[in-house]
């Protein structure tokens, strides 16, 4: 096989179901016809279908290595700038049907993986058994377009019971035992982001500081969603309904948090791929550059949606015939100069791009930090100018049965826009309203603002990474030098 | 009869109903039992009850000067700083009850009510009979304690229609007729809150510009909420369940906005205040120092909502053992200076109170005025400050189903908080989820922006409103003017 | 005696000349006439003619417990409600005759003194002899007007030293030998404002942190300010010219920061206050309330500024013609607003106010703390304003000269504003230019970001300070609570 | 001839002196020996000796078109991406030499000359004989190196003559007469940045709103800067003496303002660009694209600025022991944060560049424009870290002769820094200072603040600068219409 259409993204689903509980129940029909996946499951079955529509396959895939037969080219480790250019392009088709709702979508985890996988050989000089694990994974989910998610944050109670001793029992994730099957591992991971409806789940954490030589909480694996003794805790649905008009953002882009318990589960030897050197583990995520490669995923991702807020913005400015006050305008200048900032990093980021010591081409590493930096503090003030454009069009929201009730023609002609019957404008109301105001686009914005970690995290991260500062720390002494000379 | 009860406000909603639609459909069981409207209502009714609790009585009431029994003291006229705090007193008794989540508790339209009927005086200079309505109103109100709710926001397209000459027929809500029986209204008012749960409603519109003598968009009225040709059409709903566990804010303060549309309804003369007199209209809201006085209960409600934030914000650090983050106890400290400010500025107005022309003890305009800039400034830092102590708390939340099921024990030890356990710290996540990322706490964050106006406007009110500028420009003309004699 | 006129004033500061360097040399003219301090002196000069003038004697002064003569009101301990209420005209009295820009008019000093000397008892149970120096400290400083300046600021290589030992001999400030005439001092401290022009020096080190039970670093004491061993280093003076016109600011209020040096000065035993007792040392502030008492200081002169600029802003609306401009308006109200904050704040410290252990009547700490982190962050954008008012007119500003100058009626023509001559347009913009732009202005800016100490510093007062979280946590707590039972 | 030396620079404006009045008086010697002009004319004097030295000449300079001889790059018709780059590699060079500082350095005025003569074309059609005045001008200025200043903002009171028609005679500058040797020019200019110490003076006033088919506020045209009738009038010297030690910045890069006098100006037909056509003068600016092309010249000089900032923001934290704080390498990250932008905004100008219909190649407008946007906004905040990070450090400064003073000694070792002596740590941060408090500093603040005009005209400038709402629009458009058909 090869690249998989959206019906196969959903039978595999169905057919190998995960252990979830949502409202304290567990899910037993098909998740794809459940209330709180259906939307995004069909979303990303939308998604997958493109892969194999010939209007998009070049695109979005590349021959594999192996077969010869298309693969995401997600997938792809790209050795030269064409291969970047390519994957670009390819992220920025898929994020064009998302807009940027989906923190998730398939080619975030496949990106991350082929980092992962083409770093390997960091593993491989004490483990050669985990790196060669780690590239036959690799391998199996290019071939088989596995939809993988990964967790590696811990609830914050297992690092308080380190630092204040508050339990008997350790509750940081942990290996309890090894055996000649596998390691079991016992313990839960916070946001599980779409866990529920992937295939894999691949599981790195931010090991916890331990003395130990060989640390029970080092690891790296990956174990089928429905594994025996994982389960996934759902948060609260955001889906607000089925209905497209009311809900134009949570009834296709809604992807759901889980918490992961590991119940002693097994993971087979063959799916590990750290274990017990926590020096490793620390290394994972810088070695790879995971960060890095990520972060083109993520810029084209963010664009998307800068481009949909901006659309958005301005369609409210038309509709409301609002473009005559200075503020106005000068909030959707805000996003437009968010957005060509935006497209300027990651042009950058490609345009200075270099080989690693992988092979891989990988690009300028401060561009896209600096994003990272940027976008959480942007995206909370692009909120802001839609609450503030949209005032109380963002508040009295009547709904699609209201449009088709007895009070119809009042409702057109009290509610409509410039150019925009009542109808119309509503719904362009309600897109702004999920954007800005409703639970879903509350718990976006919170997403983005952590997407990458803290402010501090994603601060340090540019710090450290901006190689030119003694560049300019001697330009300034040779400049104050000179005032001697004078 | 006087103040009411609790179950006497709902038996009065319940057996008039108002023509109420929601989701396309006429309500028409009891409101009070409609999941849209119990929370709040009870809510309400609690603080109804209150009235007649012996105690309260004291600080909630005093005595009706034409009957000697109980009303409410948020109608009390005042007439001497004692008044004053008494007033201020009732109105923070009930802001602990809901918290300051509640715009319009009934205080406010009382205070609103008083405020118009105490000036009726500049309207019986040339409508003695307006003035006399208006007065006999207010006393109506007072002595059967009305639930009342108001509008005076028309949808834009109102404005736009004038703007734009759009439409053939005007939209604006306007006279259509006039005869001997009272004036008929026909248009639409924009986002009425709680107007389907109150017993009448009054209505005063920002009047649209027009050339005429008698203005057909110049009117003030009241009338039951039941009354024919008035109808509400609800936005969705923000009740996210029955569960105050899961959703302990809007389980009880939703409060409903409404579009209210006016299909030719019969306004009768003696419920008429203003009528064509388009000038009149336009100082309706100055002269009753309607912003002065609201301004006193709006202080109550954000001072308590302020130390509700604040009292969580403090729980989620100690639960969450963050506190020794400096930018941590930054983020409470902006909380304790908000709560600092707002309490500064409700002393200032109060202690710097004078007589106004009407003999109404009035509150010190400028720190009133003030503290409208500040706090819709304010309050998006305080919600954005709930985020991001929460973090991936605030999306991570499962509900009380989730603690009563199999997993109960993995969650009680996998999401507990320093000293409180898994389930008591969801409680407390999900009362901050509710407020900042909830459907629930984005409309209450839109409405906080908007409450008196825009930016411009409440900008403006205070600017026009400081009458000390001439001292502080002579003080500086008068230290330049010393330049030369040196 | 008791107060002293302005010209005794200056006779002591000429006649008790302390060692002061700038510009790499000794003054030895008198000070009161040179470029550097005569504008300042002269302004305090004039401030303590008025102690003596009879329009403002009673305002001022106090009649001395001890010889029942006048003493300055700043060193009066408050101990009732009234007592601070005349303490609080009187500093305004005197921030009015400079507008706020003394950060270190007498009355700061003598308030501290005051603070500390109220609180001597709490050295008394351990150093009886070091408290009576204080009392007697104080009542010589009080009945003899001295003018006192501060120092307790060490240069940061005091504390790197410590830190990174760095060098071999210590840098922190320290009693480097005692003998039966007193204690001998080296070392440096920091940013003395106006030490020059002072009678005497209080020093009170935020102690370096020591394991020594008789710690070096620990001591508290105060000499003359032309005590042998002691220098005074200045920094660059910004005192613009002499012209008041060119200069309305620096040649009237540039308060000169020094560096002060003690060269193994010896402090006589009558003098000293703490000597090595290191938990006395760190309790000193706090004991003391300094920066409650200073505090009300502060507010005065922090509200006769922002007065001054709003002043100054609307002036420069008013001539510009540029009020029609929504973001003008804007900027003025956020002045407005800070003074209404500020001034609500000082009125409820006072009127919150209670007594303390040492008999003092105490202003209610949390309005200050809060007003102390207000106002840092509040007055660069105070500057901002008036560089956004004034745009190119604080940049293009001819002086008096040339408009003594040929081309005089070119520059009134084309420089004019509204209702204003070019000569007095250009007097208002070198005001404002002096604020926000000059060398004078920046000093300013950063003097009142640093005020108190740093952020971290301010904030961290107030969160300490703010005693009212457990009813906060409560009441949120007890809401919460509520939801199981429902 | 061609480029020219920097002696020949000092020599023309020494020999050709204009009339240059400053504090009331008229300078009589040489300019480059005066105090105010001496150090910036060293400057520039270093710059154009570049031209000549053998290893700047190739990336400075370009064959003539006339002569063959080397002319200076910056006056280059950009035809291709390469004539682009080297353009901008040139621009890079001198700007690495201000660092910034210069805003008038003197490729800004020959790109601004390079953009209007490349755009005659747009005269030529209605006023042949004008076009070829600005062509040959251009090939002028180009040959003979001409050092140019421009003036086009008028005083306010012009605009506030019209609006209120305080003055009986117009004070806009204007054409008062016209006879066979060209036109008469009265009246004044505001802020002509370096007028004094530049060859000739380019002027096109934004023309003032005038009815007339041939107005007198229409014009634009070039004189030498000694030409009679124009005379300079200048605001204070930011000057702070001559120490390279104490004043690093000023005593280099201080760019005098001007206020220029026009007295009834002769402007010869030949130097006449435009004359009364008010229509043609609007065009200016735009058909012209001075704004992109000047655009490319002030990233050159921000980004050289931003990272002159960085490197004594690093300086200043290496040396004072202070990134351990979070909070500080906050700060400097947002310095990178900041480059980074600026960088990535530069590179996709360049990148996305296309041929104008003037033949150019014109850079991408939007991220100049976006750029615009950014860095006036970005640059106070800039200020802000240099003086949070400088602390007490950027007021306490002594200055080169204390360190030649008997107390050397004790300054360098109190004001040490981590491996930085006394002097040498005062030597940073009389930088930090001079940047960020100082005059000087003051002055540069406001003028970045207004580089290109008030915020809203900026804002303005990109709004409608940007061509891709209709698309971005268009994609929202088309998902709100795919909600019907689900």
């Amino acid at each position: 096989m090869a690249v998989k259409s959206g019906t196969e993204y959903i039978r595999r689903i169905d057919s190998y179901p995960p252990d979830v509980r949502i409202t304290g129940g567990q899910i037993h029909g098909p998740l794809s016809e459940h209330p709180a996946f259906k939307g995004l499951m069909s979303t990303q079955a939308a998604m997958y279908d493109m892969q194999l529509d010939p209007a998009f396959r070049r695109k979005l895939t590349y021959p594999s290595p192996l077969t010869g037969d298309p693969v995401g080219l997600s997938f792809l480790q790209p050795k030269t700038k064409k291969d970047m250019a390519a994957r670009r392009k390819m992220m920025q088709t898929w994020a064009l049907q998302h807009h940027g709702f989906l923190g998730r979508a398939p080619d975030y985890m496949n990106t991350a993986l082929m980092a992962f996988a083409a770093a390997a050989g960091f593993i491989e000089e004490k483990y050669p058994e985990y790196a060669a694990n780690l590239r036959r994974y690799y391998e199996y989910c290019r071939e088989q377009d596995i939809t993988l998610s990964h967790v590696f944050v811990q609830p914050k109670t297992a690092h308080l019971a380190v630092l204040l001793s508050l339990i008997e029992e350790p509750t940081a994730t942990r290996i309890v035992d090894k055996n000649k099957d596998g390691i079991v591992i016992r313990g839960a991971f916070l946001l599980d982001t779409q866990g529920a409806t992937c295939d894999e789940i691949l599981v790195y954490p931010a090991p916890v500081m331990c003395e130990e030589e060989d640390s029970p909480y080092a690891f790296a694996f990956a174990v089928p969603s429905s594994h025996p003794g994982v389960r996934f805790v759902c948060r609260e649905s955001f889906v607000g309904g089925d209905s497209a008009y009311d809900y134009p953002l949570s009834s296709r882009f809604e992807e759901m948090d889980t918490l992961v318990l590991f119940e002693d589960a097994l993971v087979p030897w063959d799916r590990v791929f750290i274990c017990g050197d926590q020096k490793l583990a620390v290394r994972f995520f810088e070695e790879s550059d995971f960060h890095t490669h990520a972060g083109m995923q993520i810029m084209c991702k963010n664009m998307a949606k800068t481009e949909f807020f901006l659309g958005t913005a301005e369609l409210m400015v038309e509709t409301g015939g609002i473009d005559r006050y200075p503020q106005v305008r000068e909030m959707v200048t805000e996003l437009i100069l968010a957005l060509e900032t935006l497209k300027s990093l990651l042009l950058a980021a490609e345009r200075n791009a270099s080989r690693d010591r992988w092979g891989s081409m990988l690009p300028d590493r401060k561009p896209l930090l600096a994003a990272n930096v940027y976008y959480p503090k942007m995206y909370p003030r692009m909120i802001e100018i839609i609450q503030l454009l949209g005032a109380s069009g963002v508040i009295m929201i009547p709904g699609e049965q209201d449009f088709h009730s007895p009070l119809e023609s009042q409702l057109q002609r009290y509610l409509q826009g410039v150019d925009r019957n009542g109808k119309d404008h509503v719904r362009l109301l309600r897109l702004a309203w999920e954007m800005s105001v409703s639970a879903f686009g509350g718990r976006q914005t919170v997403y983005e603002r952590f997407f990458f970690g803290n402010a501090a995290q994603v601060n340090d991260r540019l710090y450290k990474g901006c190689g030119d500062r003694e560049e300019y720390k001697k330009r300034v002494n040779d400049f104050l030098r000179t005032s001697d000379l004078r």
